[in-house]
């Protein structure tokens, strides 16, 4: 990916400038968000050569010859085109259907996070996702993935300390991406040693210190960390901020700070090392709502200023992933990376130009992303099939019990909780009236674990999904073991996949057989798939608004507080197992 | 030079925040200015450990042992070390003198040109050059130099496209120095190469846009310059920025931009893309008044805000440069580089840390810069004395002609200017009476060339100076021939310096034996012989303030309009040699 000027490039400018040549497109008499001084410059024009944009003045008719496309954008507003400097683009879709959303919004340069295809598909993995996002109609750069695995199932596909490092070389590749916290802090091997090598590189290492704090926070930047998208509160914001931390307001599918962050619109806080990301969205919010452009307007709904918010979408994350140079604003010898807005309320462009194409007019493509066909596989084992009775939790007398849950207090963040439970017949079992559904966790050379979550509320059936952070295997929860199991087996037959089964019938299904997180398959079966399981969850009683998103977050140590393991229920905080039945 | 985090000081940073070890210094309730949100912190306490800043909070206690150095700084400000993005050291003193004024202020890193040495010493001169700034108590890094020489008495010592390119990749070079705007738009071999090269590896490309506009600076930006530090008005500043130009406010010995421009202080303008530098100061301007503490203390009296005054001179020259993973706040893991002023008005350290060793306290060097002895030697050649008959002016015939004189039209601008002269006995004379003194250029292997110049004011003897801007050699100026061939021969004899003689004696005299541009003495015969030069000259008449200046810009490319070369007057603008005798 060749990205900065090149002696061809300059001389090609040079022609514009100096007459010799002609631009190849011209945007007249717009008014133009001047990133760099925070001010709307009224009645501008750009001059475009081939990738950059040649000239931006009040006059630029001596650049304009016959074979140039003149388009007037008088009245409009030209803003760069939109970076996202945080996302995870492999929601379930192809990476084709989802850069066709981060077209139409006018994002143009986007930092991808590579960790979730680590953990299911490996370097192999790695290496196919990131050639998905080359040569494409948009810029995709890459954070090199952090192993961040609880599990043990995916151990040998675990690439090598020195396999990441070498990919930190690589041109398309911005930095080290987001180790969490307290993984890092409990000594994850591959962060420090990646993370010295990308800022002896010049690169950022990204963070991910969601609830840090203090000493905490001190210990996690002392690995040179320099990012956190993660602020759920202006004090966050500001102790991060304090700390030299480049702060990304996450706006998204997983969560949606804005809200909560609003008051910083209204105080004096310097925002150039701040930047709005959205951290992945869900093809479904997509569809529906559009990408990181979306996010930018609910800040400017919000109350914070049009120019500020496009600085956070632009030159904010291009300086921060030192793109600056060529990514961010408008202006002489930068990518021709241009959005045409309808006015400097609305984020909704009218003419996207991406490296001088126009790419999107009026919110259709004209140019088509690449696909791209994947050769690595999605769940390769266990071979033998998972038997209901494999799923049960044993305990002892028929007297009741202290019994550990793992809690659901929002659709991500679970707590431990002790509720009393008796056994029946040596096990314990679903109690549909207190919403205490089994949940199972499946991973290649291990037998099932079991344990019981409370807050899914489903009534019946069982749902069990591949697509789940940072874990090789299979997650499910349900009303009665022989529908988890069935659900189990029908995801590990798929090779990986969304099912929700119902009285040993499969009532939905999404395949997703590329590193048992996407699909290979079009987008509108995929989205009708997975509204499916969403409506049938809710008509069940099921109370999250995303279940398949619920489901994701069951095994992560991104996300506190108990979570479940292959080994047991996990306290993310203190990394330690903790016994089904409690003392006492 | 080591840098960015290493493993080592991953660990022991992180022993200080969990509480293993102690900090070595404390820095107890002070006000700290971060740089990142724009805000005073109040009550804020800093723990070093090693080179590093290990902590940032209210309550730091648990991280002082009886081995920590506890420094009450309660009621004082602390402040990120100064960062000077600009700047030129070989202003004539030693580099270890020119340090100790840059470590009395609290400028704690430094980006330095290194243009002045290579027109006089070549790559090895750089090389050196480079090396006395190494392992100094204060950062210094290079922008590589890209050769500008007007004369070709240098021509042999230019070093190759290659070396320079290799030197790019060196940890302590930034970027790509300045190369003046009508050189590189007129074909200049080294920096299209460079710059390629330069933002290849995400470092900077500099510039020197002084006077381009519109298409002529947009050509110049075609080749990647992405700073400038050439502003003399708020409409250069907001055109340069709408490029997306850096702006470097110039506040020096050379220019002083700051009067002119403090009406930005009032303007609603982002000044994240803004700092201010100092271009160079003279030893005596920084024995005088100090030095880019100066410059930003008198941003501050303009009405400048000062926390906006401090992020010009910290966090937005060291993001610029991408040095801000480390250098420009005062935060966890980054470089433990802060100074400490009595208040929020005064920038005037009473205390300065560098990279964790407190270097300054009340105004006293704790720790001296290293010495360096150069083994680069001054000028060489000619072998051959100058004779007053070398420097006659020829001219036909007795009527009076039109005249081509350098017009100093300001102590550093100069115009052509047509003057009515008659020859005598076939030459042109000076004449006081108008002054129109003699001025002479001798460079190697070449015969002097001699023209008429208005504006120097002296009525008595000559001043010669190997210490000038990309020329190898020597330039006079005089009332008469024999002082004038004396003081030249005089300085090469010296193998460079700057003498002042009057009837065949040397009344003032200052060696430059390094590169013909540094003394190898200590500061105070240096600044004493500087300021006899100038007594000097005030005394015979002399019009402007710093005659050794003056001298300095007579043969540069740098400055409009009209300039000396070794083969007759130059129009900067054309590149063209234009003749004494004018037509008509």
């Amino acid at each position: 990916m060749k990205m900065p000027l090149t002696l061809n490039d300059m001389q090609s400018l040079r022609n514009v400038t100096s007459g010799v040549e002609k631009a190849d497109i011209a945007l007249l008499h717009g008014d133009v968000v001047d990133v760099y001084s925070g001010r709307m410059l009224h009645d501008y024009s750009v001059a475009i050569k081939g990738d950059w944009i040649a000239a931006l003045g009040q006059d630029i008719d001596c650049m304009i010859g016959p074979g140039t496309q003149v388009i007037d954008v008088s009245g409009k507003v030209l803003v760069p085109g939109l970076v996202d400097g945080h996302t995870h683009l492999n929601c379930i879709a192809r990476p084709e259907d989802i850069l066709r959303f981060c077209m139409l919004g006018g994002t143009t340069t986007i930092v991808n996070e590579t960790m979730e295809i680590v953990h299911t598909a490996g370097y192999k993995g790695m290496i196919e996702y990131m050639a998905a996002f080359e040569n494409q109609p948009v810029k995709v750069f890459f954070t090199v993935a952090i192993p961040l695995n609880l599990n043990h199932s995916a151990d040998r596909l675990m690439p090598t300390v020195a396999q990441l490092k070498r990919l930190l070389t690589r041109d398309d590749v911005a930095g080290v991406g987001e180790g969490y916290w307290q993984m890092v802090l409990a000594g994850n091997k591959y962060l420090p040693t990646l993370a010295e090598e990308s800022l002896r590189l010049g690169k950022t290492v990204e963070g991910h210190g969601a609830g840090a704090h203090n000493a905490k926070l001190e210990t996690y930047l002392a690995y040179g960390v320099n990012s956190d998208h993660e602020s759920t509160s202006v004090e966050d914001v500001l102790e991060r901020l304090r700390m030299g931390v480049f702060v990304q307001i996450r706006q998204g599918t997983i969560r949606k700070e804005l809200d909560a962050l609003a008051p910083m619109a209204k105080m004096n806080i310097d925002l150039s090392h701040v930047s709005i990301v959205t951290d992945g969205i869900d093809p479904r919010d997509m569809e529906k709502s559009g990408y990181l452009e979306a996010s930018a307007q609910t800040a400017v709904d919000l109350g914070f200023d049009f120019i500020k918010v496009i600085q956070m979408v632009t030159l904010n994350p291009a300086r921060h992933f030192r793109l600056d140079h060529y990514v961010g604003g408008i202006a002489p010898a930068k990518h021709a990376d241009i959005i045409v807005l309808p006015n400097s309320k609305t984020i909704k462009p009218e003419l996207v130009i991406s490296r001088g194409k126009p790419i999107v007019q009026r919110g259709k493509l004209l140019v088509q992303p690449s696909p791209y066909t994947f050769t690595i596989k999605g769940l390769t084992a266990p071979k033998r099939r998972v038997k209901p009775g494999d799923l049960a939790i044993k305990a002892p007398g028929t007297a009741p019990l202290s019994i550990r849950i793992m809690d659901l207090v929002t659709e991500l963040v679970s707590r431990e909780a002790i509720v009393e439970m008796t056994p029946e017949n040596g096990e314990l079992k679903p109690d549909i009236s207190r919403d205490l559904l089994k949940i199972c966790l499946l991973t290649p050379g291990h037998r099932p674990f079991s344990a019981l979550v409370r807050g899914i509320g489903i009534n019946q059936g069982a749902i069990a999904s591949s697509y789940i952070w940072e874990t090789y295997g299979v997650v499910a929860v349900g009303v009665n073991d022989q529908d988890i199991a069935s659900a189990m087996n029908r995801v590990v037959e798929l090779t990986g996949g969304i099912v929700f089964c119902e009285n040993g019938e499969m009532v939905s299904e999404l395949p997703l057989t590329v590193g048992a997180l996407m699909t290979d398959q079009p987008l509108e079966p995929v989205l009708a798939a997975m509204r499916a399981i969403q409506t049938r969850s809710e008509e069940l009683g099921g109370k999250f608004p995303d279940l398949i998103k619920t489901m994701s977050v069951l095994c992560t140590g991104a996300i506190p507080f108990l979570r479940i393991h292959e080994d047991g229920l996990i306290d993310i905080k203190s990394n330690s197992i903790l016994p089904i039945i409690a003392e006492g």
